[in-house]
């Protein structure tokens, strides 16, 4: 394996293992529990499966890899805040919603090659990527990354 | 500028970046905001800043690049939970000992060759890393840019 491929292999598995704990938190908790706000007066839980949902889902469009699967999440999940939108969909559905966008998303980044990987990112000019070349695909990847376990964070607070 | 430079420079720009956006969050809270829980019964912002100091400064060991500036902080910030010891260092030398840690890590990082990053932690035998060789030292680096965004999204849920 060439040294480039390696590195590409570490940051995907920090990806899986970041979607793989809030899975397991998420996997953990009932209906009642998905209702609790992670802090007084802040997002509920089922919001937060919802907004990684959707946020993970949009990285297809940012990375420049196909259509995403749920864009209608976004305008209940990520343009409004928690407690904007009346009806939600149920947490059983967003679970399914969750575990087909990691997959669909998984799926996609693994048939990158490394030099792809340091390519600009959809909402990049060629101009900017020139000027700081680090602002590139892999680093949308370690940011989303790092927006996984932000909000698994607060998920935890709220889980006893 | 050599395709794994590049990566390692783009993982770094997003330790950087996390580190960065925590600390901005610290700068802005008072003395009182310090002492507040992030959640009914749980950890207090201080004892998270004095939490992440510690184990910031513990990459040193796990990276196998020399002494650590604070190994006294893991008794009162790893090992015991919030609310075990009785006296805690002030917010403000805490706020001293987190910009001082990150100066010195992110300054011993920065000194590594991207050959160097692929190489095991200490934590792994050659053995470990054979079997399964994205358990090296950049994995380090990206599971603990993580973990200080983990934490973040608890501190900000007490911020306001």
């Amino acid at each position: 394996m060439t040294t480039e491929q390696l590195m590409i292999d570490t940051a995907l598995a920090s990806w899986r293992q970041a979607v793989a704990q809030v899975s397991e938190t998420f996997n953990s908790l009932t209906d009642e529990q998905f209702q609790r706000e992670v802090a007084p007066g802040k997002n509920r839980i089922l919001y937060l499966l919802g907004h990684l949902t959707a946020v993970n889902d949009a990285m297809l469009i940012i990375l420049g890899l196909g259509d995403r699967l749920h864009p209608e999440l976004d305008a209940l999940f990520v343009k409004n805040p928690d407690k904007v939108s009346k009806e939600l969909p149920t947490a059983a559905n967003l679970k399914k919603y969750w575990a087909e966008v990691n997959q669909n998303v998984l799926h996609k980044m693994e048939a990158l090659s490394p030099r792809e990987w340091l390519q600009r990112h959809t909402a990049m000019t060629d101009e900017d990527l020139t000027k700081n070349p680090t602002r590139n695909r892999l680093n949308i990847l370690l940011s989303r990354a790092r927006h996984v376990s932000y909000h698994l964070g607060q998920v935890v607070l709220a889980r006893n």
